[in-house]
């Protein structure tokens, strides 16, 4: 590996920055690390000279660089660079299946599962398993109302004790909540172990389960503490979906509802036509249909994320969409909606802003409206009033670094963001939810 | 910004993968993040037609990449890159002084510091921090023996009474627990905030406190849970060094003894003319030699540092000479012993070893530790013993992926990595401990 090294020369240029020794004697330095390339610019004079003579080290690294005689500051590098893939497998417990064990290798893990989870594939999975010698398991009590920084140090503790070390991993084998704690422990873990991914519910499979992040509520406050740290791999298996309860898998298609309206027409078209039948059979029939669904989701997701893997690259999020009432909305309710449904009724209301606005047409709203019952999802539900709209732009406001980036549609498979709370004036929302409102009554 | 994109082509071949929906028929794909270079080749062929004239967004991303028909993986690159600075500042305290108010700007700020130091430089840092209105202070209880999640989790819970947004900041004002904490808990609040850090001890400023890590004790073993989360500054001022008790600075001389052996000589030199000098004055006089030795010791660690930021490059650390019998040395002391003086112990019994070896002379031994006594520093302590060394090479061994890695001197601003245990007999280490321990007692 080639390190790479520069000087800045007269060092960038900083306003105000009285308090430092001799600045403009001195020159600043850029250390670059592991992953970055050399920069000829502004190479030192010495760069030839001083890179792998200076010790006998008995390896391949390369020598101490010596220290310039004077500096006022050091710039430092760290490029990280972290890949991951995500897999479309079948039969993944099958005795044959080894895909999870390839992945494993001989790695000492603990698998992190969930009561229903066990109970419907855990011996399956412990079959599977008992080829390794290294996997233990844990059944951890991991629902959205539990979950904490007490869970994540529960799944620490037996990582400790089931001695797992740098090169140990985790298996999350569950939902959206079990994968969360799972990614939060592996990122604390000996600061940092890898880990994998099997999730069993439609939205672990295309939405919570293929991103970069985990995180955990905490004191009330949705969220608050979590991190980034990629999985290794993300096996996905829809023969999972097919014990999944209805209402569940309708949650998890209101995501990828979410993507068809936002950049995929052709998803949102095949699940016009398909998608009652996929939810009656558990994603069973037709299975062609049911593969299109997670490939053109999954893919929908990833293209998003790679834009903007750790969210440091701004605030407009495309998946954000159906994603600025539903928290409060959740919250308003108290775990008394799915996650998927108070999406659904969000696209809802933001479609019929779209509306308002002259975004998009009556027939685009009622294809949406349409698509959306089809798939026994809500669209409108009694909290939602003004109130807690306005709360909820206000929070997205702060979230979103000061844009409100309320994602509306601009037609089927297209999206815009709108970024200025005078675009959506009180009057309009009240007539938005007025109309959204007296429609759901009507319809139902 | 561009984004890339390539078709990894037929994908790359892998044993065994049996389970994956017709692998052989569908190509596997590479996403590449916000930070990938385009890679020409295997550049799929609707690279130049599909880029950017799909959607209308109103801003300058690019638009959604059209799913392929199939797909079996998908490979995602999550390129992260992290630039943080270290600055030699002086006077930060003082009213003038703007290196700290400068980093904090105008954003929400919570600053952690301990007892001690709040009662030495508080009521300055607070007169100092008046001049902005966002910034608030939690003084902990920070000390090894209470550096748990309990503490991190009381630093989170402030971060959430404050209202830290994602633009929020932590400082760490104190030693090298307090920024391991701050660190942990910056890395956790919404995933990831800000932190800088005023770094008041010696092994602060030149190693604990300027490098990427943070972590805490968990269940009685040593940084268990932790992480890399690196800092955006560390703002270093030796006016601190004034008020820390001798015990304390010699202790942080101990790690700038580190690096002079193991990579810069002239380091070493400074501190055999000058260490005790240096200490008794608390590091004021001379203030050129102080200055010297804070900026040859911060470039080497950064120098190490840079080339394996994330320690997944390998296990071959030359920061680690010093650091292989000293925890184990630690643990059986109790915390009775600072980390700097065990550290000391370490580096004459390592010294001993390379003595024994052939790897050095009797007089760079005699050198060497002429150095740490006259520091004041300890060259052992009783509970070094044959067992004790033989756990700790174990634990090492197991700690840096199967390899010893025992970092000895091969002269004075040179070391080697001792890899394997057989190259350290047990008949050495006896007879180096031997020696040690009866040069100890006739020399005091």
């Amino acid at each position: 590996m080639r390190h790479g090294w520069h000087w800045a020369g007269a060092g960038p240029s900083r306003s105000g920055s009285n308090g430092r020794w001799g600045r403009r004697a001195m020159r600043s330095t850029t250390f670059e690390g592991a992953l970055a390339v050399n920069d000829d610019e502004g190479a030192s004079p010495d760069e030839g000279a001083s890179t792998d003579n200076l010790t006998s080290l008995p390896t391949a690294r390369i020598g101490p660089r010596p220290a310039p005689l004077e500096w006022a500051s050091i710039a430092m590098d760290c490029p990280a660079r972290t890949r991951y893939e995500v897999l479309l497998c079948h039969s993944l417990l099958r005795p044959d299946g080894s895909a999870l064990l390839e992945a494993i290798g001989d790695r000492r893990a603990l698998l992190v599962t969930t009561p229903t989870v066990d109970r419907l594939h855990g011996s399956a999975m412990r079959a599977l398993l008992e080829k390794t010698n290294t996997v233990s398991t844990l059944v951890l009590d991991a629902r959205e109302e539990t979950k904490s920084m007490a869970l994540v140090e529960a799944v620490v503790a037996e990582a400790l004790s089931h001695g797992l070390n740098r090169r140990g991993l985790l298996i999350s084998f569950g939902g959206g909540v079990c994968s969360d704690i799972v990614t939060l422990s592996a990122s604390l873990i000996r600061r940092g172990v890898g880990h994998i991914r099997v999730p069993t519910t439609l939205i672990g499979q295309i939405d919570a389960g293929i991103g970069l992040k985990g995180a955990v509520n905490f004191r009330a406050k949705k969220s608050f503490v979590g991190c980034f740290h990629p999985p290794e791999q993300v096996l996905i298996d829809p023969a999972f979906l097919k014990s999944l309860p209805r209402r569940f898998l309708a949650s998890g298609v209101a995501e990828a509802i979410k993507m068809g309206i936002a950049r995929d027409v052709k998803l949102f078209e095949l699940l016009e036509s398909r998608s009652l039948e996929l939810i009656m059979s558990g994603f069973d029939e037709p299975a062609a249909a049911g593969r299109e669904l997670l490939q053109r989701s999954i893919w929908a997701m990833l293209d998003e994320l790679r834009q903007n893997p750790y969210e440091d690259q701004g605030y407009e999020r495309l998946v954000d969409f159906g994603h600025t009432f539903s928290p409060a909305l959740e919250a308003a309710m108290g775990f008394g909606i799915h996650h998927g449904e108070a999406v659904a009724i969000d696209m809802a209301l933001s479609a019929t802003i779209a509306r308002s606005l002259g975004l998009i047409s009556s027939e685009v709203w009622q294809r949406i409206v349409n698509l959306l019952r089809t798939t026994s999802l809500p669209i409108f539900a009694r909290p939602l009033e003004l109130q807690l709209c306005r709360d909820a732009l206000r929070e997205a406001c702060r979230h979103r670094g000061g844009s409100m980036n309320l994602v509306v549609p601009a037609g089927i498979g297209r999206a815009v963001f709108l970024k200025s709370r005078d675009e959506v004036p009180d009057s309009l929302l009240e007539e938005s939810l007025a109309c959204l409102s007296s429609y759901a009554v009507a319809d139902s």
